[in-house]
């Protein structure tokens, strides 16, 4: 595995490559999530290309990139057997003095995240489309713990014609069903226990609606029961919404995506399923 | 010469290009102009890509999108010995059903011609990023005519890191000197001889120069004595703006560019000059 920095130490490396390259976008502390991605790019593509960013325009003035978890010694030896460039950028080489180009999706972003996290998508785009341009991937993977993310970035490739196939890759759970997140690291044990109300809130929408239920309402309400019935979960929304639009629907007829955004202490966990 | 519309026509040929590729992106009723961009890119490059698209996006609600002079046939015959590719989309095709992605630069779309248009650098720089998605280019040519369009793309592409070359090449001058244009067509004859002011105020501008001036406010008043001359002539805005920041100078000290927008009745012409 390389590990390179700048963009002049990156660049000929990705020459090097002969074949099809798969780029995993990451921001760090790598968990199993991650790693799924990186293994289902080594099956699919001739060279893995692995970028750790944390990336300051995706945060807002509030959130936590400061304290954000990294671990970056612990990040390569995790994913060196299956990865030909490691690529570790500064904020610097990102966004030099100067900068002042964004690349941003209307509609789909003012949505769930987007309503919660202003600016929070024009900064994930923006980045991607970087890391496009200068990695030039055939593939890249992401995942469906990040629904929306996954379909602004899909809305992105097909509005600017990137020349990249986004591949989406199922949530990773712990065994207890909690959705794997570098941010899970924040809980304390009673809040990590409480976490796991988010996967049985799913497990029990998805039950009602394999029983039937195709009122959108019924759905959310299912999701807002089991998350009431769990002191340490605040609840900041649930959504039952179109799987491409992300509009919230009325009745459930077509692929549709339930999420959620809870709060355990100041910690923000997400987690989402899809029903089709 | 392969003409085409559809991206599943344009894939194909394309790929089908071996070695480096050039691209002339234009919105048609070609002159010298884009002539000159077009023998500089088979100079430079394997194969030629000419678009022609007026693009929508780039059009005030009150500009001149629907009279926008247009002539295919024409245009065809002009390129068709210097070109191994034009593409000639749709609006249906660049902005299908749901679009509603956007690349935008700030600060420097704020001034002169970005100040006077609003919202016009963000369709340009939106279609400009499409483009050069599809064909995706080794180098791609626009002309110094656009000034601040030429300065907004050179920013772009150095911060979205575009793996494209800009080349920007010198304006061509009618034997009177107005700079082509394809909007030189609405100039009644009157009109026409009045526009001639433009260079010769630029000229008269670029002699103080010479001769030593370079206090940034004496250059913009010789621009505004010469317009002032010509009844016809109704001048916007008049620039000596740093030549990358486009920011108004005090004192010309590096290279700058002298611009100005002027209208003949309906009719707004731009030109300018770079001091080096």
């Amino acid at each position: 595995m390389h590990t390179v920095i700048s963009l002049a130490d990156l660049r000929p490396t990705r020459l090097s490559f002969a074949g099809t390259v798969g780029l995993v976008p990451t921001m760090g502390y790598l968990h199993e999530g991650h790693l799924s991605l990186i293994h289902r790019a080594r099956e699919e593509c001739d060279h893995v290309v692995v970028s750790i960013f944390v990336n300051p325009t995706q945060f807002g003035p509030k959130e936590d990139l400061a304290k954000y978890p990294r671990d970056l010694e612990r990040d390569s030896k995790l994913i060196e057997p299956y990865t030909d460039l490691l690529w570790t950028p500064t904020a610097e080489i990102m966004y030099p003095q100067g900068y002042q180009t964004w690349v941003e999706v209307d509609a789909i972003t003012q949505l769930l995240e987007g309503a919660m996290r202003p600016g929070h998508f024009k900064g994930v785009t923006t980045i991607v489309a970087k890391l496009f341009n200068i990695v030039q991937p055939h593939k890249a993977y992401f995942g469906q713990k990040d629904a929306q993310q996954a379909a602004v970035i899909r809305q992105m490739v097909r509005d600017l014609n990137f020349p990249v196939e986004i591949v989406v890759c199922p949530i990773v759970r712990e065994l207890d069903g909690l959705a794997m997140s570098s941010r899970n690291v924040y809980l304390d044990p009673e809040q990590r226990k409480a976490a796991t109300v988010l996967y049985r809130s799913l497990d029990q929408a998805k039950e009602a609606y394999e029983n039937g239920e195709r009122d959108a309402d019924q759905l959310r309400q299912v999701l807002k029961d089991v998350l009431a019935s769990e002191p340490l979960a605040q609840m900041q929304y649930v959504s039952c919404a179109d799987y491409d639009t992300l509009k919230e629907l009325a009745v459930v007829e077509g692929k549709a995506l339930l999420s959620m955004a809870v709060y355990f202490g100041k910690t923000r966990l997400i987690d989402n399923f899809v029903l089709e």
